[in-house]
């Protein structure tokens, strides 16, 4: 039994829809932002860099989205979430996710918070710069969708990067150009939402439709 | 025979020190970014993200360093450099390797960069709050080298995390706090700097002293 702690609709869902393929059992814990619980003693003995989510699986507890959704994978070959250990495919599948991770993801921390770092003047350059970055490495997703044959990241093969962009890609729907007004990107945001396993981490997250 | 596309201390380094680690073959290829060259069509057409390095294996052309620390420890189990798949360890390893590259080496581009982000008045404030932000992520690695038995991250077992460790660290050497003079940190980086391998990389890429 996992226990996942989230808060609907942050960096728990790509694992939370991975826990739904592979048809794990788990139970969700709610650390309630909206009371500042991720950084309350407790929250932070788990993660001590305060934020969400943590994965509990026996004894280990593991934090950081990305490395979550590599162990699931590992724990589960059967789920097929991602290629055989040292293969190329494995390779390109690490390169998915640390790009969505170390890139895009950290260009999307400055969108959402950029008054951490600066005053307001300075916050308004921030957050412009980043929505604009954000739109060009959607582009180059675009494009690589484009012109592979697709309809994953990886081609034929579903994988958890693929829940990681569908994640990241939700996070763009409030912005002027966000992920799905591009044709490859709401093709593939609407086969994503399609499978019953994206279908139940939203609904178990109570997140209300617009989806992404 | 592997292909590194470097430049010399750029996130090559990581990558660079594990193929020493496990005694590969392989070319180093420079990437003249004094001549802007990671921007050449040459070298987008290896990574469309212009960014350093880039490894080929084979037909596979492979980018983001910490992928290709992934993709080398999965190609070479007799070196050791991540812990078997599935364990509870290897989740660890997914931890740290995830957070240095999404967290602490995003930040240092934050530090290193800030003129792509803002004017000059704004970047001022986004390089000092990097820099303190950095400074508080190294704190929490020192915590953590000194809660636990050490030396490696992952406690007795060196892993492809270290190196990427050492090689974040030593983008720190110019900073009013720098990795080194943090006790457990600075151990640990001459623990590093004393195996042959770290030694076979700096001396490849032409790395003079100060080291970190």
């Amino acid at each position: 039994m996992y226990l996942l702690y989230y808060y609907p609709g942050n960096a728990n869902l790509a694992p939370h829809i991975l826990l739904e393929e592979i048809g794990a059992e788990y139970k969700l814990v709610l650390v309630d932002r909206s009371q500042n619980q991720q950084k309350s003693p407790e929250y932070l003995k788990l993660n001590p860099n305060g934020r969400i989510p943590v994965l509990v699986d026996g004894g280990l507890v593991l934090y950081e989205a990305a490395a979550i959704c590599l162990h699931l994978a590992d724990r589960h070959p059967a789920a097929a979430l991602a290629p055989a250990l040292g293969s190329d495919a494995r390779a390109e599948f690490y390169k998915w996710l640390i790009y969505l991770t170390n890139t895009v993801q950290a260009e999307l921390l400055l969108y959402f918070y950029p008054e951490r770092m600066a005053d307001a003047a300075a916050a308004a350059q921030i957050k412009a710069h980043a929505e604009s970055r954000i739109g060009e490495m959607l582009d180059q997703i675009e494009a690589k969708l484009a012109a592979d044959a697709g309809p994953f990241l990886l081609g034929a093969q579903y994988s958890a990067a693929d829940a990681y962009l569908l994640m990241l890609c939700r996070w763009t729907r409030g912005m002027h150009h966000p992920a799905r007004t591009r044709p490859q990107l709401g093709r593939f945001l609407d086969m994503m939402m399609a499978r019953p396993a994206t279908q139940g981490a939203f609904a178990g997250e109570g997140i209300d439709a617009p989806f992404y």
